[in-house]
This record gives structure tokens, sequence and C-alpha cells, in this order.
């Protein structure tokens, strides 16, 4: 084998540093597809590809570069059983707690545990309190850089054509104990990965009539927050893609 | 003009549902070549691109589809300088509070709020307590939603050929204040948008040697929290790209 310069980096960047015009489509594609799939086809994922999947994760940004997150990936079929038991008390407590809409909440699939080629828990490790910079007001960086990492992961998915969905109807503390994470870890997210027969044409969510998405123009403002934005969003489709 | 059958609708998936090789290259490499950036160049970033890139936000994840994001575009100088100074404060709270590190942080250059040609706050508007849904025992799930948004717009800048920089050294209620937004909104993030001389090879923190990537396989578990990954990570990086 020969000796390489530098085995440990291969995220430096290669000259020319732009993109080009079809680069540039495929990102915008895979932000555009990404879907928080729960239908999954079982089959695998090879080691490779969940390799490259959690370097992605990995090259996510993070406040003061604390890479504050940890991927455990679950195989053993007692603790999925465990995790979807989990996944299912919560789904029933959240659906008290919406009330009149507890029918049609019922009635959405929330998860793919039992069926996803992978599941991979994304927890946070003890000891994040040491990180000040960039954390100092804002002590959520940390989960916000972990959820930056999920999302690369997640991106990075759609492109290996895999879907994925990240579950969050879980109590934290009882993962934390199935999972036997140390005190001060805290799981954010169930991730179920796989193969999926199809990926859906809109968001579930909008599919099924939960919600819808809100224009562009809503969420945009300018300088303050009362003053609509001058940017025109509305209607011009043309630029979206 | 000819009628659309869905003119709000950009996103809907285009057959076939399969990315190629080089799709997925570049969503790889937009990844692996993303950059906090804090130094910019000046210059501007057209509305066509700008919207392209808050639409690429807006078609982030969001638990229970919430859409937990508001953008505000800060051209107004005075509000320019304004958030420049709050950064500045913190940064100096940041250093203190940093101890024997001080000297050190105060050599890194934090913002770009005067050099890049585009400033968005990013925030959470009030009234997200009435979202359950993936939030009833992980009420921070909108603030990941809103960073998964942010990313999304990470890279897609980084496809245009722009750079960003997610600045989070500032007091939350003083930019809150200074951008008049109501009570309950939630300011989580400072973007720097626009043209780059160069992106960085690595991540700044890195070059500056603030901090080092650690090792992918030291992220990763089996089942459990102590068991260490079957998944050989070390070394392989043919397979990280």
């Amino acid at each position: 084998m020969q000796a390489h310069t530098c085995p440990d980096i291969p995220t430096e960047s290669t000259t020319p540093q732009t993109f080009s015009d079809a680069e540039r489509a495929a990102v915008y594609r895979a932000i555009h597809e990404r879907r928080d799939m729960r239908h999954f086809s079982g089959g695998s994922v090879s080691d490779e590809t969940l390799l490259r999947l959690l370097r992605a994760a990995h090259h996510g940004p993070s406040v003061g570069f604390m890479q504050p997150w940890r991927f455990i990936r679950v195989k053993n079929k007692a603790l999925r059983e465990g995790i979807h038991t989990l996944v299912e008390q919560e789904r029933k407590h959240t659906a008290e707690a919406l009330g009149e809409r507890k029918d049609d909440f019922m009635k959405l699939k929330v998860q793919g545990v039992l069926d996803a080629a992978e599941v991979l828990v994304v927890a946070m490790p003890p000891g994040r309190e040491a990180h000040v910079f960039g954390r100092r007001t804002l002590p959520e960086m940390d989960i916000a850089s972990t959820a930056c990492a999920i999302q690369n992961l997640w991106l990075a998915a759609r492109a290996e054509n895999l879907g994925m969905g990240w579950v969050s109807l879980f109590d934290p503390a009882a993962l934390a104990q199935l999972l036997q994470m140390p005190d001060g870890a805290h799981p954010l997210g169930v991730l179920c990965l796989g193969p999926v027969s199809e990926f859906y044409t809109r968001p579930m969510l909008e599919q099924e009539k939960w919600a819808a998405r809100a224009p562009l123009q809503q969420m945009l403002m300018d300088d303050v927050w009362a003053q609509e934005s001058s940017l025109d969003a509305g209607g011009s489709n043309a630029s979206a893609r």
C-alpha cells in the first residue's frame, strides 16, 4: 500500500472551489426531495454506505467545534422492540394531549422502528456544560449542532436513495435507561433508515392533511419583526429549484 | 401565461426518484466543503438567489410540520451595527468565561456582520407551546427543526458558491429587543451570508488549532452506550466521500 499524505482528512477541499450548475441542482434536489419517512421496505444498508452517512453527519457544523453527537446503531432485536414500545407509549400520551385532534393523530404512522433496515439513536454525551464558546447565552446550540448533523445524514441518505425518519416520540429518560446511557447523556432522536419502496411526493403530514406548508412570504421580514419583506417569494416557482 | 396545475408546490418529486452517482457526489461535496465562514468579500446576493436559499431553508424538516422559523433580512446599517455591537459585547463576556483560553479565543474572528453581503437573523415565533406533536417530551425539537432549516440554507449557499457563518455570540433578549420581536419570539442565530474570496480548506477552528475533529470511530456505538461499534471507520478514507 502506498503511503497517503493526509489519511485522516478526507474533507480537504479540492480546487476548483466552485460548484457547477449540475452540482448545485443536485444539492437543491436532495433538499427538496428529502422526506421524513415512516414506511420502509426492509432490506439492508451496507457498512460502507452507513459509514458514508455517519461521516456526513460527523461533518456537520458544531458550535465551538464541540461535536456534541454520538450514534448508537441498534441491531439487537429486543432493544429495537423496546424502542418501538417506548414510541407506542408516547404516541398514546401525545394523542391524549392533543385533545380534539386525537383521532386524526392516531391514524398517522409515526415510526418505522421495526421495519427499517437500520435504527440509529442519536444522543448528546455528558459534559456539554464545559463548552462555553457560542453557548454562554444560547446553551441550546448543542441541540442545534446535533440537529445539523442529523440533517446532513438525512440529505446524504436521500442522495443514497435511502429513506430516513426522525422519531421524537419517546421519553428521553426511558430511552437513555434502555440503552444504558450515562448520567448527563441526552437522546435527541431515533432515526429509522433504509430502503423504501417509494418516497412520498410531498411531506406525509401534508399528504395526510395534518398541516399545510406556510407560504414562504409569511416567513420573511425586513429589518424588524413587524416589517414585511420586500422580497417577492409569492408565485416565483421558477426560482424555487 | 399558461395555467399551472400546482403553482405553489414546486417540491413535488419528479420521476425517476433515484439519484445518479454524480448527483450523490455533489451532495456529499456540499456537506464536506461547507464551512462556517467569518471572512467575506462584500459584494451582493441577488434576490433570486436569496429566495432560492430561503426556500431551501423553508423546506427543512419540522416536528409535526410546525415550521418554527422566521427570517429577518437586516439591511438597515444602524441595525447591522447594533448587531455587531451585541456580538462584540458577548465576545468579551465569553472570553472572560473561558478563563485560561481567553487570549486564544480573543484572537479568533467570530463574525462577519459588517462585511457580509447579507445578514439574516433566524428566530422562532411566539406560540410554539401550542405544538405538541413530537414535542411533549422533547420540547427542544423546535430548536432542532430550525437548525435543520439553517443547515439546508448553509448547504445550498455552498452550492451557490456563497459563504455563510452562523453567529451565536449574542444576548438573545437584547437582539430580540433590537429587532422589535414580540414576546415569546426567540432568536437562534445571526447568519452572515455572501461572496467570499475563498473557502477555508478545513474548519477555521481546526485551522486555528482551537479544536480538533474527533475520529468518527469514537462517535459510534453498537446497541448500548458502552459497546464499541463493530463498524470500522478508522482509515477508511476511500469510503468517506
